[in-house]
């Protein structure tokens, strides 16, 4: 199918680019080639993956830790773009993105540039306690990369080390807000500083998070209490006894099933409506919601906009704070900045908590749950300014490339592709669907997935899993129409031959 | 006191090094230049703390985030060595060095070749999923540096990005351990499977972590559990019902309270025992007992070597996983590289954690904890490898310069010259007691301490506070004897004149 539009696209590069064969070297040597210049045109296999040097490695590391999830071991010098080096030589276009981590592809020149030159060394080898000790710079670098794409409404903003910190945090601020609320004009207690001090009510009072089944916000303590995508996971963690919602399991094709998938979300919110109120009676009052906008983790969920603007609704007339989790969607890839921003609302949330793709953990909120005294978001370095200072050139050139319409545009072409896929080999491909780059689909079973995913990673394509069965595609922002055509055709021939 | 022996050393220094006044921008021209001559004389004042400029930086950030915290902003590229350099042109020595997570000063020079090595930058700009994808470099590095350094017994790594996250991470480790050990020969049932997805017993057994009053260990969920240094970090929190055992409160000076000592030691530790026991009755079985060798954040609380080895033992005779949180013990500034070291055991942990100094977070563990299955202790980083990078390098010149021993050296100087102050202003100084350059004093009150750090700062020195009225030093590795000379003559002119 994509075969031709393939060959095609490969050719015009070619003529218009002989550079685009130039050897890896080349990337560190000169950091001014323009991106469009800087990558590979194929995936190339030499070996099976992970192959001989891999499984060397693996084994070695094995001593170590548990090395059961590595694929394979890589060689990140000699990647690039979109394309994944593994050490054994195979070279494979990577739809996965360090679980969707990686902002503008491998070694990009413009990231390249800023570790060279001069002035920014000392912000790489200084890590500062930023919480009391800020560079000088620490202000207009967050200006010039968050605050520059910070969400509607939201003027507050705190930088963390990972996504994990990033929601534990986010739920801090909103217990400290809602009990602030509760406090109204009283004073703090003697009681209550005493009592918090041994883990006690009231200085600890019993306040929860109502998360959704199938969500994913972290694996630290406070964030695996709202975590319920696989019980690997949470087996053997003791949790809080939080209130959980059902997430939509909406019907595909969405227009076969417009009045089942309202009905569905109808039965979702006012489920959650029924878990504050009867979470406030058992005294574990309800301070705020967590979601993320596509279950990205737990089997790339959706639910409509719709479903979103009641659910902030709700969050408002319980006066519950809204946190919406863009720890994996935000940052582009579904065609909007931020995920939250399909919803079309000029008040979306009260806090948005980010990682991944922007290089450094954080949150957004707005200015009325700004923290009431310093020290109580606070940890020795909140964030890292290397990571803020590489963000501000992310964006720079996610901006200057216009990577928000390309993931518009390249979307589009790999969602009709996986579409047609589905229409041609449906005991395969069902459920097809996605934002952006942001897609997925469902494969028949678990055993299906793994084969796909492995016949695909011998081909040379990098994809994961989400869920018990679903294929998430997670590339960068570089990658293009042309890579979605030559996956797409790649991938028709394993669907082709698959047994 | 201290102002002869000063003057002595900078003339000698000068005399032998006219270097040491070339222009702070040699650093980054002359990577190559030694250690010893990259500093800067003595502190230099040109403004009070905070300055003009850090003033007007502090107002505009505090429309972003709340600053109260911050003491004043700084200019790391002129920082260096042991001199912290502000944005108003102040040059300080730095005795906290950003709350203890500088390992050998500022800039470097050793660090900065590692930048401009062109075969490092990959790492610095394409930061990997280490659970799946490593580098090819991965656990050589890790030889290099954190096995390098293992504490015995321990085979078992684990990267993490910062010390909440190590911890919450070693608390899961020790969870799983011990489930897997009551489980014995049996599977996993479904129930387990299933209950743990809404975080409900069996599946999230009721276990519980065993910490001290006065004990810092984070402040994510599951951390903040086990923290109990001040209110502010626990105060709105909701929390688990843990164990908290009492920690010994020693008096000084110890020569004159051996069996006062002794008896309150013997005390804790009954505690910990009768804690285990009702625990276990209640059914929040103590799996794990977290401590700090030195209680770093609650106020720099001491125990004996004595009291740290029953500790262990009461762990072991209980079946309760021992972790040992070297977080800001760790890294050499003790005189030894973990500070349980000064326990002489063959098997003084199960578990033990570290960031800060190490530049990475993380936990090393011993076999018989390993986990069992992938996925089950991870997250998208895991750690940074830039971290490791630069933490090999410190290493080299840890071992190069022979660091730990200058640490021996340099708080030798530097506890007789507070023991001296305590006997000349015991109505300032007291309780002075320290490990390496680790020490800290008493004040008499929060009131003195906070006057006494702000005039040291103005005079030129950082300083820090722990718990409720000490201040702790906590300098870099580089700070040698002359250091210690040149801040004792500073402190004694404040002391002299305080009022």
């Amino acid at each position: 199918m994509a075969s031709m539009l393939l060959s095609r696209h490969v050719s015009q590069a070619m003529q218009q680019n002989s550079r685009l064969l130039v050897p890896c070297i080349s990337v560190r040597l000169q950091p001014n080639k323009k991106n469009v210049d800087f990558e590979f045109e194929a995936p190339l296999m030499k070996t099976e993956v992970p192959g001989p040097r891999s499984r060397e490695l693996i084994k070695q590391l094995n001593g170590i830790q548990n090395a059961d999830a590595v694929h394979f071991f890589c060689n990140y010098e000699e990647s690039r773009g979109n394309y994944l080096v593994d050490v054994d030589g195979n070279r494979m276009l990577d739809l996965y993105s360090q679980i969707s981590s990686i902002p503008i592809g491998y070694n990009h020149p413009a990231l390249i540039k800023i570790l060279q030159q001069p002035q920014n060394l000392s912000t790489f080898i200084n890590r500062p306690a930023l919480g009391i000790l800020p560079p000088e710079n620490f202000t207009e670098k967050l200006e010039q990369s968050l605050l520059s794409v910070g969400p509607k409404g939201m003027s507050q903003i705190m930088t963390m080390s990972c996504g994990s910190c990033s929601n534990e945090n986010a739920f801090k601020l909103i217990f400290m807000w809602y009990r602030n609320k509760e406090r109204g004009n009283s004073r703090i207690t003697k009681e209550e500083l005493e009592s918090c001090m041994v883990n006690q009510f009231p200085g600890c009072p019993d306040y929860s998070i109502l998360s959704f089944m199938g969500g994913f916000h972290g694996r630290t303590m406070g964030c695996l209490a709202t975590t319920h995508s696989k019980a690997i996971h949470k087996l053997d963690i003791p949790s809080f006894d939080w209130p959980i919602a059902p997430f939509p399991r909406l019907k595909y094709p969405l227009e076969n099933f417009v009045r089942e998938n309202q009905d569905e979300e109808a039965r979702c919110l006012e489920e959650v409506e029924d878990l504050i109120v009867k979470y406030r009676k058992k005294k574990k009052t309800v301070a705020g919601i967590v979601v993320e906008p596509i279950q990205s983790e737990g089997g790339d969920n959706h639910a409509s906009d719709d479903f979103f603007r009641k659910l902030r609704t709700i969050a408002r007339k319980h006066g519950c704070a809204f946190l919406v989790d863009e720890v994996q969607t935000g940052g582009g890839a579904t065609g909007k900045f931020w995920a939250h921003e399909h919803w079309g609302m000029d008040d979306p949330a009260d806090v948005v908590s980010f990682s991944k793709k922007m290089m450094t953990g954080g949150f957004y909120h707005k200015e009325e749950l700004r923290p009431d005294a310093p020290y109580r978001i606070f940890n020795t370095w909140l964030g890292d300014p290397s990571k803020t200072l590489l963000l501000a050139e992310v964006l720079n050139v996610i901006k200057r490339e216009d990577l928000l319409s390309n993931a518009v545009q390249a979307g589009k072409v790999l969602l009709d592709g996986l579409l047609d896929f589905q229409s041609r080999y449906p005991h395969l491909v069902s459920r097809a669907r996605g934002r952006g780059t942001f897609c997925s689909f469902d494969t028949p079973n678990d055993a299906a997935r793994t084969k796909l995913i492995a016949t695909a990673r011998n081909k040379g394509v990098v994809l994961g899993g989400s869920g018990d069965r679903s294929i998430r595609f997670r590339p960068t922002l570089v990658f293009k129409e042309h890579h979605a055509h030559l996956f797409l055709n790649i991938f028709n021939d394993i669907l082709a031959d698959f047994k």
